[in-house]
């Protein structure tokens, strides 16, 4: 398998990458390095010195240039080799591929295919990272499975009832309601509607929300794997669809997978929310639950990826809830087999 | 290589597999769910939901049925699917596949081949292991090495003085004694008696044997890979072949092998006395040296695994005292030959 | 990649292998027991039983014979089976392939090839590390890389400013200074003289030189991968090329790089001078500061082959400084296809 080129990963949170100093990971196969030039610009360089392949992050900064840490080639802000110690003449094969990258509302997206095609209008709108508005913490995780095994379960909410009982999910009800789903140009729309049921454990531990609520999940799935979500919970009887949906309470979840390896990915999420936007104890609750919901799904992703690995011939069955699942692998071939078409 | 499927492979011990909840063990490179309905009744699933994969044992059990810890999938004792969350129509191809199990004197054991060759009567007698004239403590280990080299030591036992001198040997006399070797249909049976020997020091220790004895080792190495050992010490001058071996300290063992993957082996072993039944101290004493004599032979066995995969081309060298080891391989080829030809 | 056999592998320090008992370790893909006889000479065994390949180094001593620790196979020093046990006849095809070794100046030399090409006179001269007027501290290293980048570490100094600016480095000058390469028959000398420099951070610390020195460094790099160092340091205008160097403080390097296996090395050094050699602090201090850099070299090597793994189609960019890689590079290549030529 191949990984998709012209697209905006995520690479990492903004404070990933320090004003001076160093920031190495691994995007698509390709091990990237980030670091900030005196103004604050991020520059992502291949993190390969084009003269052995030691890890330029193990080198150190002069002004805006980087010099390696083991036999000293230095590179200018554009990659190009400035300095080889002992030698006058620098060839022109002397220099470091630079990785369009862009920092914006608190992500740092990269792109890994044809520099020209980058387009920084391409990347999704996630404002909600870095509006006063809205609260969040933002975390990662690292998982040693492929990332469209994450994005399957991203895909299908019908999972909650069944592995975040006690965290997002509730009863039955939420996986049995009516799913509507929308092919996207880039993805997969997904519209959820689930009426008269408890409140979400985790909104009920923040929230005055405790008779029935209505609740509802409308979330973009997009390339190369990003969700953008709307959710949240009323009073029952709110006009979810049309209305200003007073009393609710409303959560946008901003999260991204990005391959590392073949087999392990990057995973950037937020859940921001706007009630009690000054009430810290509210944001680190909702972070925990998330978490912890998190960490169900890893510990079965990872449970059902050992699973995998034992029956090579396994063949999935489709059932109705895999709708998205199917229709986001469907738009990722079709992109793939363009880019095979014209590298 | 393959494994050998239309035979018995014992799974667990009957204690393993709780009344209610479930207990997940990998047989001949295929996951499994051992569960026991409402009665009690073992139920052995291939762990894996037909829809994406997941590991059923990380589900929860409804009454008679099991439901995915996933999507929510719900099976019957067939294995037969009878709920999808939010969809009313199931699929034909909806099952798990059942695996013939039977739990039969405190082993549990499966039949990884067709079912309707599952035959009860060719599971071996081992009705040892719950006879109340004999006492053993359970055991089990796990060895990170393919079965065939673990059962390549358990057909030859000329290595007792060598590795377990103070265990289960004694002197060279013990290698050096004539043994004989007779094909069965589906193994082979050694006979090895040793005459005027010190006692066995794991004997010695439990029994009031102290001078002089003659020894029997008498065992059926049968297919796919079990071993049923007749053996003891009696005063010296005892007929052991044809009389009632008076004054005798005998054993039954009983022990199996289980491929779990190409490298890797699930060993289940039973050491029972017919002696002192009704002293603790001495079932354990006997335990203990057995546990220890089958640490040396784990010990030799891996470094033996390590050092043959840095020898690609290496080939073994035959002795007199490896019949049995080859008298087993053939059988066992000609089974697996079988298999091929009518699959 | 294969490696060369007809040459002699460094395998041990004299003290690894012990009066009684024995000492295994793998060289260049083959595990080798070492052993002594009564008389103290060193023995070595491929560290395989011919029977079923268990380990020999599991076995145990019987005078100037070994025997197995799995079935008591015997085997006298020239690795002739003197005795199975159970059985009369002994095969001609029972015996353990020996290796020609030697114990010279403190290091245990093999040869992996032909035997009756193995002419101790092709050892290098290493006496410095038994000699009275020189001191150092033995060491080993266990790196998982594959040998040769080690090699291409040593055979260019350049690296030393940049990765061990605080130990053996110094100032940009040394990586700038002129370096003569001369080609050797099985390698190549390097030399090396910088000239009004700090004295390097290591001597600084145990010698009297404090302003500026001239340091010199003249090497020989020979198959399969040994390197034999005339370095040090005098006082600034001293004649280093053809005088007695009076005033000066000299090393010489012993450093050996055996192949384990394809991604793994052994590594032996010695850093001897011929100062304060009735000083054990001195000793230590300079042991210690070679340690750092060697570790700093670990970190850098280690993180080097972690990028090549990412990068299967990366192709290093050679520079001046890489002459003595690539001459080193051609000699091996050279030799392994004569090898490959007349088996």
């Amino acid at each position: 398998m191949s990984f998709l080129k012209n697209c905006w990963y995520v690479a990492a949170w903004d404070f990933e990458v320090p004003a001076s100093g160093f920031f190495a990971r691994t995007v698509a196969g390709t091990p990237l390095l980030f670091w900030r030039d005196r103004a604050g610009t991020i520059i992502a360089f291949v993190d390969r010195c084009c003269h052995r392949g030691a890890p330029l992050s193990m080198g150190r900064r002069e002004g805006d240039a980087i010099r390696c840490g083991y036999h000293g080639l230095k590179f200018d802000r554009d990659g190009v080799c400035v300095d080889i110690p002992g030698q006058e003449r620098i060839p022109e094969t002397a220099r470091i591929q630079t990785i369009p990258t862009i920092e914006r509302d608190r992500w740092i997206w990269v792109w890994m295919g044809e520099p020209s095609l980058a387009d920084p209008d391409a990347i999704p709108d996630t404002h909600w990272l870095r509006h006063p508005e809205w609260r969040y913490k933002p975390d990662y995780m690292h998982y040693a499975v492929n990332y469209l095994m994450i994005a399957d379960n991203l895909l299908d909410f019908s999972h909650l009832p069944f592995l975040h009982g006690d965290t997002l999910g509730g009863s039955d009800d939420f996986a049995r309601a009516p799913v509507k789903y929308a092919p996207l140009d880039n993805g997969v729309r997904v519209t959820r509607y689930v009426r008269g049921v408890e409140p979400p454990p985790y909104l009920a531990k923040v929230s005055s929300l405790s008779s029935r609520v209505d609740r509802w999940n409308i979330y973009d799935f997009v390339l190369p794997s990003v969700l953008l979500m709307d959710s949240g919970s009323a009073p029952e009887g709110t006009d979810l669809e049309t209305g200003e949906r007073k009393g609710s309470f409303a959560f946008r979840g901003c999260q991204a997978l990005t391959p590392e390896t073949e087999n392990s990915t990057h995973y950037f999420f937020a859940h921001c929310h706007n009630f009690s936007i000054d009430d810290p104890a509210v944001t680190e609750s909702i972070h925990q639950s998330i978490l912890k919901a998190f960490h169900e799904d890893k510990a079965m992703i990872e449970a059902q990826h050992r699973s995998l690995t034992l029956a090579g011939d396994f063949q999935p069955m489709a059932i109705q809830a895999d709708a998205a699942v199917y229709r986001f692998r469907k738009v990722l071939q079709q992109k793939l087999a363009q880019e095979a078409m014209s590298p």
